[in-house]
């Protein structure tokens, strides 16, 4: 692997501010900083087969700019944790260089991190910090009767993912979806700052865990209409050529990072119609939020009647 | 391993107050908060044949206070990233168990991290908040007339790494000095606060290796005289079963995790007293700082006679 001063030489040519020090002090804010972090395996998050260290670097960033649109923060700083095979050291360059690159241009500074050696997996760890933009977004703020939407297809990470690890050519869509996620910046600072919109978070476990966690935060049921998922033709014949059932892959594929919201109900059309305007996309409604008897459950309807699924929640490799 | 939902239900029984959401809140401070990680790679940084989980759980932590100490930082926040394979599912627990008591014993709360499986070797990444404490030291603020000083003894760490590699019985204290690091949190504080102390960082990779990085931020020479090192018989004794150098070991051995400092000369012999008092324990002088011509170099004096070493850098396993 690079030496570590040369790691560090190098993300200082880029970012000479502050990176040289035991810590790196954080600017202070008039908003409160948010901070997450995501670990990136080898062989259990990407494999190195058929993630580039360019998509590699592209992915790390963008799973943890996404736990920053999940709040509604805006991203501004993060740290990162390589920890490589002396044998990866092209891979490790051309990551870094290509993580370079992704942080200025979604303005983000790098102020820290450490390179140690790894016995074998390449092993990522990146920190983010963000500020608030006056308004956050929390898991536990779901109201009975709210609207729940999503702000993208679902699904589409895992056909790709099923797709690289068999080897199956074509598909080359759903396997950016995955290689290359997209964080919904944008759209979660604006709808942090929508009265209307009152619980949110990231979609990257699949949709019928992460649900979960926010009914369990908000402590509320879901409903969950499947009619509002159809498949064209072509689609199915996808799913069907990686033996997937399409309605299964969409509740239950992670890593598509969608955004995840709960909406007054009174005011949905309205943030619906509004949104698709600023963002050209559409919000997609799937169910609404109901009180809870006991613990919280989501339930399945199939218009208007439960259909109980038996869903295996998503795994990495 | 365990599932990812009940180690968070664990760690959210114990800090209740900031995880639960894609991104934690950190509060709002007047002082500005200092930020760093360090990463600890099963058999790069420590080994479970002997490092118990317990003690990792020690060490995982203050490798990190020992970021915030060097600057004089007051520890406020953690966050932890766990991969691990799911056969280390009662090494994990035990590591989880202990690090919320560290924690908790050390006035730090756990904020955020994440939990993956990993296909092979435990790997740990914590990233560590604290805040000023309204005065912070840098590397890059040596000046020429400087006196150098350590907060305590160095090789001790590498002394006791070495006995545990090969399987050396005794070494108690010395196998602790690795094992079991303590950083130095309270005397980095007040430190910090002494307006004699110029540049200051902690001691993780070895005197020879942290100097040099500490000369290059402040364009400065280090002339370190090494008569200030001598060893009882016992020590030497201990030293030579293992077949090391005394002094290479003083000069290179990493993980001792003292504070290096500079001070102003007038100050000098004031601040080591007044540091004695409250401490208990010495500041040691061994040499100091002067301007360079070309580029950062550390000079090895015995006697005032210039003696060339040629010093291998600490390296882990």
């Amino acid at each position: 692997m690079m030496r570590e001063d040369r790691i560090i030489d190098f993300l200082k040519r880029h970012f000479p501010e502050h990176i040289g020090d035991d810590a790196a002090v954080i600017p202070l804010s008039h908003e409160p900083y948010m901070i997450s972090q995501d670990a990136l395996i080898e062989d259990v998050h990407f494999r190195c087969r058929y993630q580039s260290a360019e998509s590699l670097a592209h992915k790390a960033l963008h799973v943890n700019l996404s736990d920053m649109a999940a709040m509604g923060a805006k991203p501004r700083f993060v740290l990162l944790s390589l920890s490589a095979s002396p044998t990866a050291s092209h891979y490790v360059l051309d990551f870094l260089k290509a993580f370079v690159v992704a942080c200025q241009a979604h303005d983000v500074q790098l102020i820290g991190g450490d390179t140690t050696r790894s016995p074998g997996p390449l092993c990522l760890n990146v920190t983010i910090l963000g500020t608030s933009q006056g308004s956050l977004k929390y898991r536990h703020q779901a109201q009975p009767g709210d609207h729940i939407y999503i702000s993208g297809p679902l699904g589409h990470a895992h056909l790709g993912l099923t797709a690289l690890e068999r080897n199956q050519s074509g598909f080359e869509y759903y396997k950016q979806c995955f290689l290359t996620p997209t964080a919904r910046v944008a759209e979660g600072q604006w709808l942090a700052q929508q009265k209307a919109v009152h619980a949110m978070m990231d979609l990257s476990d699949g949709l019928s865990l992460d649900l979960k966690k926010l009914i369990q935060a908000s402590h509320c049921d879901a409903i969950i209409d499947l009619e509002n998922w159809t498949y064209s033709e072509e689609e199915s014949r996808l799913y069907h050529t990686l033996d997937l059932s399409p309605l299964e892959t969409t509740l239950t594929g992670g890593e598509d990072y969608a955004l995840l919201l709960t909406v007054d109900p009174h005011e949905a059309t309205t943030l619906s119609t509004h949104f698709q305007n600023v963002f050209g996309t559409t919000l997609k409604y799937i169910g609404h939020i109901e009180s809870c008897q006991q613990d919280p459950h989501i339930h399945y309807r199939r218009n208007g009647r439960t259909t109980h699924l038996n869903l295996k929640p998503f795994e990495h490799f």
